[in-house]
């Protein structure tokens, strides 16, 4: 473990050792911390494309992830509103042993391919040494016809709730709405039904 | 004015008692609460579809319209990200005496329009007796065929800011993707070069 100066907070970035080993990582309970208001964040929020190449600790991965589409009751609904009912975006962490699928019930990360996704997770590269590229696959058949713009509406909340995070917590992140559709849904062993629909880089700034 | 519980949280409501003399209802500068933290306001995200009449403060629709799609830098970026450096969004207020454009340099709501426009601003007509809809009109002609996309995750982003202010300040809130759009454009007086994406019902809870 090595203490890095992240933005104006010392994090502690550990790196995910485990990935190496096993097809799963199993995340620790989030636990966001309590005294970043909402208004700085919102003051904060912006985008950076400098990121430091040092590993985020398993935390803030878990942290961010809950932020980002985590569930916040009982009853399994999340912090970003479904439209119908239907939540349709599966979240994917491309780290550089691989790209893992979260696995948002039991909070795992489990590994889909040992490729790294990250140069080409983005048609400017900026992930290429970030610790983390998250991407968001949708669902075609989710929502029938009206899908692009529930899916694409979903997709936003989740980007807004991770840049909120980021700004929060000393982070840089930046979203890419363009990138290589086909070679990640490969890589990623997407089915037809499911499409790369935007993908964020995150990471402590330099 | 009056003093309400909502929610959990005593919150001054005063009506917009301007509007009804005049077309234009100059804001008071935003003072978002410190003391309201972001893991609150992701934990208590959620969708409320009742509301009671009480009408929001100006501060509270000031806080409210900065927190979705304020501007929180000296350069005139946003609480938002913009694809490709464009913001293509506007954000009108429908209020019961009419609806109001957000004229967001300015933070002043200039009247559109006299009709009040609540009671079909949503299919279900959840925001009828609703203090204020909050009406997202996207630009199409913004991105070039790009644009759906683009649109759809810029209003997702406002509308998650919209529901972690709400969420935070004991405010209810619903967002709303199916609407007559055709009429909603007539009664705001659009070009055709403009469309309504989403409309979000906000209040007091009863």
């Amino acid at each position: 473990m090595k203490k890095l100066l992240c933005g104006s907070l010392a994090l502690v970035c550990a790196g995910l050792f485990a990935a190496e080993k096993t097809d799963e990582i199993p995340l620790p309970t989030p636990n966001l911390k309590t005294n970043v208001s909402l208004k700085f964040a919102l003051d904060k929020r912006r985008t950076s494309r400098t990121f430091a190449p040092h590993a985020l600790s398993e935390l803030d991965i878990s942290n961010l992830l809950w932020a980002a589409y985590g569930s916040n009751r009982a009853d399994g609904k999340r912090t970003v509103p479904a439209a119908m009912g239907i939540y349709s975006i599966s979240i994917y962490a491309a780290l550089p042993d691989g790209v893992y699928q979260h696995l948002h019930g039991d909070n795992v990360l489990k590994k889909v391919s040992s490729e790294d996704v990250r140069s080409f997770s983005d048609s400017r590269k900026m992930g290429a040494k970030a610790p983390v590229v998250l991407i968001m696959v949708a669902d075609k058949e989710a929502f029938g016809e009206k899908g692009g713009k529930y899916e694409a509406i979903e997709a936003g909340a989740i980007m807004q709730n991770i840049y909120l995070y980021c700004a929060g917590n000393g982070l840089n992140t930046v979203v890419c709405g363009s990138f290589d559709g086909e070679k990640l849904a490969k890589a990623l062993k997407l089915p037809a039904s499911k499409y790369v629909i935007l993908t964020q880089v995150v990471g402590c700034g330099r």
